[in-house]
């Protein structure tokens, strides 16, 4: 029955994107469903009822869909850290390894003010270099961080293990096992 | 004030961003504010209070922090057009001219049932070269594009007239006069 439809059961599973033997799980079917949309924001704030959040973090580019979401929901602002030369103000970056080479994120300096709270916000957790990245920049500028909140976790990849081994509460929506 | 702050107050001017002699209108700085924030989202959607909205279309990537604000305060979908590659499944794409050369964006050809009605929503109406482009993609998927919304508006790069002429309503939060 569609009513006991669960955020997992939105998400859509496509065959070698962006290459090869992987299987990609697509949000934006659970983006595009209005209760699935809805089930997903209210999910990823269940276990921060009740505690001050002051930003929510989103990671580019579909973090900003659920961030912009959260942030609304919750009624406090919202934050982007963004892929380099993206932001146009004085920025803070972090290095960070993806499977061929290196990135770099970017977060504006004064996006956030020492001691707010913060909830960083991502539609996946795959191996957690970019997290780890966001986490980085938000904690250099003094931002306490009260949760990591994720729509999936894959965690094969072992994201949830290194995002957690920095102190950090990890909150995934659901899993898929395997790559 | 602060009370009295309005939209446009919130937003900060970047001088020489991307390149030297461009005032880039930031919308960050309005986005992190919970007043700003929470104002832009509920002031884009005043003409169309009453009516019906299936599906909000954003624009990547700051078209998804107030798309995904704006279809959670409606609670209906959210749908991304994205930059060419970045959408897993099925794509229909348009082109279309940037200042040097062509860019492509996309839209999940399933993403969108003929008949629903769309709110396009971006952060800015600059040539209305990216709206153009979603407001065809829309339309080839049978959507009916209810408004075309954005925080602001550089009247003097002409896209409010382009984006009227094709039937479209254009409703801008803010303007910037100049480049």
């Amino acid at each position: 029955m569609n009513t006991q439809k669960t955020v997992k059961d939105y998400i859509r599973t496509i065959v070698d994107f962006p290459h090869e033997g992987i299987l990609f799980r697509d949000v934006t079917t659970l983006f595009a469903d209005p209760r699935g949309f809805r089930m997903a924001v209210d999910q990823m704030l269940h276990p921060y009822a009740g505690q001050r959040i002051d930003k929510v973090v989103g990671l580019e580019a579909r973090g900003f869909i659920l961030g912009g979401a959260v942030a609304h929901q919750l009624g406090c602002g919202f934050v982007p850290v963004r892929k380099k030369g993206k932001l146009p103000g004085a920025v803070i970056s972090e290095e960070y390894t993806l499977e061929y080479g290196e990135a770099v994120v970017e977060l504006h300096d004064d996006a956030i003010t020492a001691g707010e709270t913060v909830l960083l916000v991502d539609d996946l957790l795959a191996t957690g270099g970019t997290a780890e990245a966001g986490i980085k920049l938000i904690e250099r500028l003094g931002g306490q961080i009260i949760g990591c909140a994720f729509v999936i976790d894959l965690p094969d990849l072992g994201g949830r293990e290194r995002i957690e081994a920095l102190g950090m509460d990890v909150h995934a929506l659901c899993a898929f096992e395997g790559l």
